[in-house]
């Protein structure tokens, strides 16, 4: 099925105890149809400034990423600033330059228009339902935000939830969209919204899937180097999404499976930095680390 | 195999979001006897003052667990008073009053000298090294500690891990005793110590098993009631040692079903105040939830 994502394409400098990167690529769009590359063609709907290189569109041209949606308009493109303290699991935003992007309004090709799978990327709900707005039968729609718009947009995302069948959330967020401490309410809480499928990402605690009445725990590879968790979160979502568009089914199996596409990419995107590891990546260490979650999580029958 | 613990048998207060009990009974040998005398014969070794009411013996032995090792001393039994927040996973200590178990200093009978698995509770480490003198052929070793222990006896704590086969800690006592961050790296440093197997438990995200140079992740289960976490350590540990005693395999797939016997009992023991739930909880019941959580982990391959 065709795949579409509308997100941010943007430089990132980020500083993790193990360095400091300038103006490295970066942004929501960019991990994720990086990631899903490697499952699916897709299609990537964003904006960059006259300043963005010629060797990251050669980058993603390379992955096959479609790049008809990249508009490049007057002005610098969207630069994020942040860094990460040992535990690396939350980072501390030193500096937000959104240049172009501040007045980013996707409009879609009549061929876009046509996306089955759609992701929006973390950018305001009111884009969101614009592009939603624009797409004409999407079969699957998955989403992702943050506690800027869940505090700051609240009603224009709940108009997001209502058409959207995956939302990624890592647990803080669900507890703050749901305003509840225990994980299963607020799922259920969330759900209740609209979203069939929700998937609360837990960082080096792995992910659930609640799925119906359904819960799928996936488990994190343990890793004992993490250099950089920025955009650990879209390249999970790349994956997933990539997944189920490459199968083109919809049912529960598909997307414990996804959820575990979805963790192996993450798994690779945090060992170096900005989506420097996808450059080397290839399909075979990718099935090859899928075998390694298989042997992480598996364990028999009980015996009498 | 024959199995023994050496712990705490206690009177704890204890208050959660979800409501007080003062003098319930609770003690590390009580959760993890209970619970692993769902699998196995065991004896347990711990001593109570004048003032040990008869039910809570009554109750024991209703289990099946040995006793005869349970002295009662002149005095008054050890009482635990804690709370817990919203998030349930640290218990603030509000007294410690240690009374007979002041003086504990475990003698094991001639029978309990031939245990061959043996779970040294979360006591003091010269006494935890005491009982392994006594006991003549042990198979498998467990062990618990805490941070108390880890800061303020390190060297005792050093000779024990020298001698054991399998130590569960959570995250921050394993970061703490290795004196690393990184959960992988921590592990690999405190298998060094002594231990050929470690369990780090991670509360609501499950546990991890690191046996040689595998790792096996199990999940936990997400859980919409969790009442008063405390003892789901020992009651992990119980069901994990347990299990082990009843196959008496000592093999990687056998300790990967054990974590997740644990896991299953600690699930079940938070679910009300004390041991309150192991009281009316039936073997169908625990087969069951060990199918549960096999649903909840389980994925298929990935499909080109």
């Amino acid at each position: 099925m065709s795949l579409l994502v509308v997100g941010s394409v943007a430089f990132d400098t980020v500083e993790t105890p193990f360095g400091k990167r300038e103006r490295t690529l970066g942004g929501s769009a960019t991990y994720f149809s990086t990631s899903a590359s490697f499952f699916s063609p897709v299609e990537l709907v964003a904006v960059v400034g006259e300043d963005f290189d010629a060797e990251h569109v050669s980058f993603l041209e390379g992955r096959g990423v479609g790049l008809s949606g990249l508009t490049r308009a007057p002005g610098r493109t969207f630069h994020w600033t942040g860094n990460y303290g040992l535990d690396l699991n939350n980072a501390q935003t030193l500096d937000t330059q959104l240049n172009v992007f501040e007045t980013f309004s996707p409009d879609l090709s009549p061929a876009h228009r046509q996306a089955r799978v759609v992701f929006l990327g973390n950018i305001d709900p009111d884009l969101q339902v614009r592009v939603l707005d624009q797409v004409e039968a999407p079969r699957v729609v998955g989403a992702d935000t943050m506690n800027f718009w869940i505090h700051g947009k609240r009603d224009a995302l709940l108009k997001v939830l209502r058409r959207v069948g995956v939302l990624f959330v890592n647990d803080a967020e669900a507890r703050l969209l749901a305003g509840e401490h225990n994980i299963v309410k607020a799922a259920r809480a969330i759900m209740a919204m609209g979203p069939q499928r929700l998937v609360i990402k837990r960082g080096e605690y792995g992910a659930l899937l609640f799925d119906g009445d359904q819960v799928f725990s996936a488990p994190a590879l343990p890793l004992d180097e993490l250099f950089d968790p920025t955009g650990a979160g879209d390249s999970f979502a790349g994956g997933f999404m990539g997944y189920v568009s490459r199968t083109g089914e919809l049912d529960p199996r598909t997307f414990r499976e996804a959820v575990i596409v979805g963790s192996v990419m993450a798994s690779f995107a945090v060992e170096r930095f900005s989506v420097d590891r996808f450059r080397s990546l290839t399909p075979s260490e990718v099935a090859e680390r899928y075998g390694k979650f298989q042997r992480l999580a598996q364990f028999g029958d009980m015996r009498a």
